[in-house]
């Protein structure tokens, strides 16, 4: 689509890409085989040996994603691969590839490890938004402003309660933001049905070193409870909303009746193609457009939670795309907050008048 | 609808009643009067007055219910009402009747005084819940159960572990519960446009004041920053998910072919009106059926969060039914769970055989 | 909720009322043993008895709510008081109640009647406001009024063109309206698996009759083919977004900078509890409202079509409330939108100034 | 993401890709300037010009997609660039091109071309799939099969009853999409404030025209009236469910304590990387995982349905993504399931076994 661009940015694109997914699942591999090698599982040789083919750089994603439709998940595919490059160079380790992990521990534990690489992008757009707001209170804050509710005029306000109002909910989200990034992206490591029976005694220890090497917390396997996804979409969800709130605001302060706010002038910029001396609202008619779409991604996590016994038969399937569209979406909505607030024109004078009438 | 009682439980429908509502409404107005009273905003006698007043036991719910379609909100008759029912007392205390405060104020307080009540009727169910499931898996955890992954039979669990699942997700809702009955039910008090004008530089005092009067947290006010219900309802969504995933669980484990679980026989339950000899899922049929229905509440609260300006002429009053909704079914969902596990026949030779198939 | 009466409307309300369910079904077993003792599968007698005991004016509504949550749907109850009654006057007539049907059979159908009753209020209220609409055309559609893209002015146009746009959707869901209530409504009657098998060679004729005797069209068994609902539901999902999109033109129109209609001037109407001078959209502020409500409702019957084989295990069931809510939502939001258009202010002098700036 | 190719199909990617937008847009622009200059709006020479520059092949996506993002839609830099590639061969020309249109025009319409090419994707592929079940029905429909209600067993069927449940609401739904085929893909052509006027009196026949040229049908104006993207929607949402339900039945009768049916054994086909010996569902997985998804963008649609005035600042822009990728998750559901019916094994034998029980 010719407007894809307005609904994603190239950092987060590029994080989903599936080489970089690829990657991913092999550092898990890596990671699980170098955990079962310390904790004499498989030998050591093994473990060298999966970490070498693991690091390899001409892995064909067309093979992976083609096998994919087949087998009914990319983990297949990416073990098989990583089994058959382990046997030509040494055909007596190829069993100590995938020990004890099935599909799910790769496919979750690669997603969130992209969620953990995600995270601090979105952290640091919305730094860099609460940032450019406080700044603008600083600089304009104090200016009167009329109140509207039910988009009557009411009492006049200063520019600054309104900012405030925003900061407040965004600094909540940042809040929760944070407290997921810290808590909330662990790994996935079961085996076929969630016990890690195959790996004996030392599963739990396994899957905690796995943890650590990755970078994501420790937990127990939550192949079928997925609260822990949906708890992640959850203040994904919110943030848009109150960027949402934000962008209508400034799209209402923007009417030609009132004024009081314009996008950057740009060359370019939020022209139309029939009046060309209109000035639109761009990024914050882009921020609203995603706004609209994130509460039914969150709704299609919640409903796909009830997943049957220790897999689900497509429930699970369905939340590949719409985490990460999620995850986009977002992305994209503070590129678009922070691109607005960069050079917004404040009609202070306008502000004031109007604060008047 | 004859089937009504499946979706709601007596104590949330108490909870949620026009009385009750009105007597919240009326106690926010007198911790409103009593606080600015203290801060010397309003005459002790005006306090006083008001407080009488609302505590009168003949206040009419047909006219507030009459005038709210009217008026728009039923703030509004409620604070015409009580100015009224002051006047005929002492005229001259009318006008210190809702200084300062806005409709929302005492909606949205009100909501949240609701909520508090609620949130400890669902804490505690799931309470139960997690009891029975520990019970049961005391009892008889340690059964051979066969692992089912995509609907298939993967490799044999105990029935321990399946339990120990539904457990891990429900005792992390339960902590979200908590902490969310803890910090998130706060005050809303703002006045017309948010800024506590109306009470000069007490208002943040009296704010505070009518908070811990009412036992609500304090905070700014949040009048079109709606992450704060959106908060709220999030972990109610994902916990009907996870109450879906065990019915789910359960009624396959119920499939005739399966035949591992059944539930409790009761004169009239789970009959079918054709075919006498059946024994159907009733509780988590329920159960299923109510986690059908609260992820699109979540969505519509989401959506909802783009109130315009210093009020919303639509989005904030479309919370009203759905919030409601969302704690109906929460409750209904965890009686149907305790109900379901409250005599819960387990076949643990049936499962034991399943398992070695 | 003391709100309560914006979201639904007394004639819809009394539709869906314990009795008025409690009746349909009664109706439908009614004309299902007058269909089968004319297909001489049972005695006249017995379908004359049933007849008469389902006539009887003493039913209690309590009794058989109360049994719905241990039976597991209302039907059940119902047919089990039915043949109490029927074998306290003759016996041996109770063999002959409810043959060869199953629940699904008698809640489909009472549904479907309740829809038949409910859609011509809908169409008579949009009937009413399409006429409403073009009165208001009529009146001044030949004003000038400014165009307005992104909630930038534009180019003039005139405010009949506007009216027109409204005109456009609301008669093309009328036409839809029209067609679901002519085609849509049907029996539904398939017995305990869908095959009527228990009536004999007569099943699919009985079925017809039975169709015909209570004004519905004739279909084979849908118990789990749920097009037919999500059918019904989007044309109401969309007649919703139709209205939202009234409501919001209005309410922007009203905005105190725009100031070029007004809700009429009423008593009580409209007002702020703080604000007295406010003119606040109340009707419009409700259509928003309900606007917001409705897509999710639409995505909950779509989600709920998953029912597997001849009956489901609660995606059946969630329908139920969903389903009736829609309706209410939607006669409501109808009902709001006449009250809108009656006495709506149109200040044609601003009109023509704003056009101009 | 590695496993995209599950959530779409070649076909439907093509049609969706960004060249293929471009030559729709450029054939709406080529329509118009044909349909002005029969009309005499613009000169010949210049209709034949734009013609012309509209058929070269050396456009560039990357242009046009990079001055989305600040032109705030993808019609301006076309438009842009239309004028600029005529301009340098005939600069007084230039000033006819796209006259009286506006970027809705371009944008709305050229979807709608996309419809019209998707739409015969889908339906030959729900020919081909009703094609399957009937000639599956006519090799094994009379074998006897249990029926199941709440799964658990209920009385014995054929398996061609059930096949027909199937069919009956896939014919329904095949119906839907004829219609809307026929009646429902519409140009958009109204100008900056929809009204025409810049085409003076031959506004209504050149749009006529215009429609005529391309293959869609007539229709006034209809950029914020969204109820016609809503009713392309909800069949697709429709169709997507019964596919969904055709999936659960097939994976419940799959499961291993059933098993009556096993999708086609094939080379690398649903094995599981843990569990070799197992035949998982594949297709009929990524039914169900595609089922979860559609409802909710159906909802989005519905709610983006509330676009103020002439032109919407966000809400239009949200169906962009939403509806193409409703298409490209409806066309990948109708390929799974084709895929899943070739080849489908059934056991008759223990459909007869299991239906004695």
């Amino acid at each position: 689509m010719l407007a894809d661009s307005i609904f994603t940015t190239p950092s987060v694109e590029a994080l989903f890409a599936d080489t970089v997914e690829l990657r991913y699942m092999l550092a898990v591999e890596a990671a699980l085989a170098a955990a079962q090698a310390a904790a004499g599982l498989i030998p050591d040789a093994a473990a060298q040996r999966i970490n070498e083919v693991c690091a390899q750089t001409d892995w064909s994603i067309e093979l992976i994603a083609t096998q994919t439709q087949l087998a009914g998940n990319p983990a297949i595919p990416v073990v098989n691969e990583l089994k058959r490059r382990v046997g030509l160079l040494t055909p007596n380790l190829v069993g100590y590839v995938h020990v004890g992990a099935t599909s799910q521990d790769l496919i979750d534990t690669a997603l969130m490890l992209q969620l953990k690489a995600a995270f601090p992008l979105l952290q640091t757009a919305l730094v860099d938004l609460i940032g450019q707001l406080k700044a603008l209170a600083d600089a304009c804050g104090n200016t009167p402003l009329m109140g509207r509710t039910l988009l009557q005029h009411a009492l006049p306000i200063m520019f600054g309660h309104k900012i405030a109002g925003w900061l407040d909910g965004l600094n909540r989200s940042a809040a929760h933001l944070e407290h997921m990034a810290q808590t909330g992206l662990v790994v996935q490591l079961g085996g076929p049905v969630g016990t890690l029976a195959q790996m004996g005694t030392e599963g739990p220890a396994i899957r905690k070193q796995v943890a650590e090497a990755l970078g994501l917390g420790d937990a127990p396997a939550w192949h079928t409870q997925r609260d822990r996804l949906a708890d992640i979409a959850a203040p994904l969800g919110t943030l848009n909303g109150l960027l949402g709130k934000l962008a209508t605001d400034m799209i209402l302060l923007m009417q030609t009746e009132v004024d009081e706010l314009r996008e950057r002038a740009e060359a370019g910029k939020g022209g139309s193609s029939s009046m060309p001396h209109k000035r639109n609202p761009v990024s914050a008619t882009f921020m609203v457009a995603i706004a609209h779409q994130t509460p039914a991604l969150v709704a299609t996590l919640l409903g796909s939670m009830l997943q049957p016994h220790e897999r689900a038969a497509g429930a699970w399937h369905s939340e590949w795309p719409v985490i990460r569209q999620l995850v986009k979406l977002t992305a994209a909505n503070l590129y678009h907050a922070n691109n607005l607030l960069t050079g917004l024109e404040v009609d202070t004078a306008r502000m004031k008048t109007n604060s008047k009438n």
